[in-house]
């Protein structure tokens, strides 16, 4: 009910979702607002759960934990809690998102903060892991060595990388670029530990995209500022495009004609197609969805929490964050007794 | 000579800047490599003045200023001191440039950190300009007080702004959003000043290319990943755009079609067609290339130079930086006194 057009892409993606594979899907929230958008459609898998309330995208985030208890998102992270539900997807307010992972589902074990991360679209046609891109607008040197370890994971069993490619986002390749953040993050990542990962120090705004990077991790301000300068600079560019278009007849034949190609890189890019942006550290599996998410972003963000339960997700980042614990936490040595004469 | 292809766009650059324009160029390098490069061509308004060493790219900033003395690129910046050169221009080491223009050149008056900005391309046909991008990779609140006030003063005079619309880089727009250091920045901008610019508020990633903003200020770490973000997106996105087109005879024909409208487009987005990123905050004109730069490059970098000297950015920053000193330094209050009785 949170999203900036609910319920309808919500409704008219759990139908799709339930049509195409073998989940169930929990619709929460006004029932008769639900039964209205349904107009009579129903399927097997799918329930409806009333909720009273709704989290408005202005509710301070603590709303959502504090006062209202009975609304659409607080109900779903219940039922996830009391394993009603495996997982959770919204497209309303992040941040009352984020307070819910943090206070009602709590954070995994040993995770120290969680992470709202997004996978950018590579040239080799395959994925780039990016996190933080806003849960945490100021973290600590630990909280980046965490985020590379359940990167990783992800990376691992839904991207399908044996071995992920891990950097910490910088200015600049060189170790002495970067911040006292970041350049303390690639010391404890530089460690010779046995590591799941390949570190391969930092890698520049321009590198997520290139293929030689499965996993990148900064701050949540950082990272969103990448990520909309991302979603901002496609946009434009292609309004640009469009605008040159339109001057030149020729130009507008020629676009024609590349419509198939421009639509297959539509897929290729769009966030529609990865289905939501998955909060990674807490109990429940967590899928945040753009606000103005269509009914098919709805769909895969489904399909993508499926995907999340089923490749088991959650305990491989509880079983990576606690063998890559000498990381952050290097062994305390017990003094060193010396036989002297 | 520092640029990674010198000095064969330096020269051709050169020669094509006085062919073009009434500016004078002193080409400081290796004589006789800059002789070899000239082939016998020669301009009444082109000089060569030797230097025998060379900044590398790899070469610690300091090495400019301590033991370099006679590398090209100092060599540029003492001639700016002594007046015989009203700017200086380089595609090499841009951590070098930076050290020079402060230890060299040094400061304008009441400046506290120079920045290196970028222009970025909007929809509505205009720019936006971003700084910092890279000089400085921490910084105070103070500091990106002052990057709006010498954005501003440049957008003005160079951009045709008259009140530019002033943002601070962050992750939302509502004031609570951002960082320690964003919030502080947020705070002095927003004071009820006479201001010569308008302050916006915040400003995320993709507001940058919609016209919507004329300065938008943030660290150079931020800055310069947002920048690479940029860059990067758009050549991946063209990348992946050409590898759908090769699969389909029928877009082939579309994209010799539009061929026109990309070209225009790349001349919207190209930073060759800028010239450069321009150091603020110091008492030369400084513009730093892109290390790959070409001789077009180097020959609207030239441009930009003049137009910067010839409509008086230097004083407008030194005069806005005054101005506007109630911003970040407050008048100290003098003690109350009461008549009480």
């Amino acid at each position: 009910m949170g999203g900036d057009h609910a319920p309808a892409p919500e409704v008219e993606g759990a139908l799709a979702a339930v049509g195409e594979r073998d989940l169930e899907v929990i619709l929460v929230g006004d029932e008769a607002r639900l039964r209205a958008q349904l107009a009579g459609r129903s399927h097997p898998r799918l329930q409806i759960r009333h909720a009273t309330q709704v989290i408005a995208m202005d509710d301070a985030p603590s709303v959502a934990v504090k006062s209202k208890k009975d609304s659409s998102m607080r109900v779903c992270f219940d039922l996830a809690k009391r394993g009603e539900a495996q997982a959770v997807l919204s497209a309303g307010n992040s941040g009352a998102m984020m307070a819910c992972g943090l206070f009602v589902s709590k954070r995994l074990p040993g995770v120290e903060r969680p992470g709202i991360f997004t996978v950018a679209p590579t040239v080799d046609g395959s994925h780039c892991v990016v996190l933080d891109v806003g849960a945490n607008t100021e973290v600590k040197p630990t909280t980046l060595a965490q985020f590379a370890v359940m990167g990783s994971a992800y990376a691992r069993l839904i991207l399908g990388k044996e071995r992920p490619r891990v950097a910490v986002l910088a200015n600049g390749e060189e170790p002495s670029k970067g911040t006292d953040l970041t350049r303390e993050a690639y010391r404890m990542l530089a460690q010779p530990a046995r590591k799941d990962f390949e570190f391969r120090g930092y890698a520049e705004g321009r590198d997520v995209f290139f293929g030689d990077f499965d996993v990148v991790v900064t701050d949540g301000y950082t990272g969103n500022v990448a990520l909309k300068t991302f979603e901002g600079a496609v946009r434009a560019v292609f309004d640009m495009l469009k605008s040159e278009v339109s001057k030149r007849p020729r130009a507008k034949l020629g676009a024609f004609l590349m419509k198939p190609a421009f639509e297959a890189l539509k897929r290729r890019i769009e966030p529609d197609e990865f289905g939501g942006a998955p909060l990674l550290g807490v109990t429940a599996v967590v899928i945040i969805c753009h606000g103005n998410s269509s009914a098919t972003a709805i769909k895969n963000g489904i399909f993508a929490a499926d995907r999340y339960v089923g490749t088991g997700v959650q305990p491989a980042i509880v079983d990576a964050i606690a063998r890559h614990r000498p990381l952050w936490e290097p062994a305390v040595q017990a003094p060193a007794k010396v036989a002297a004469e």
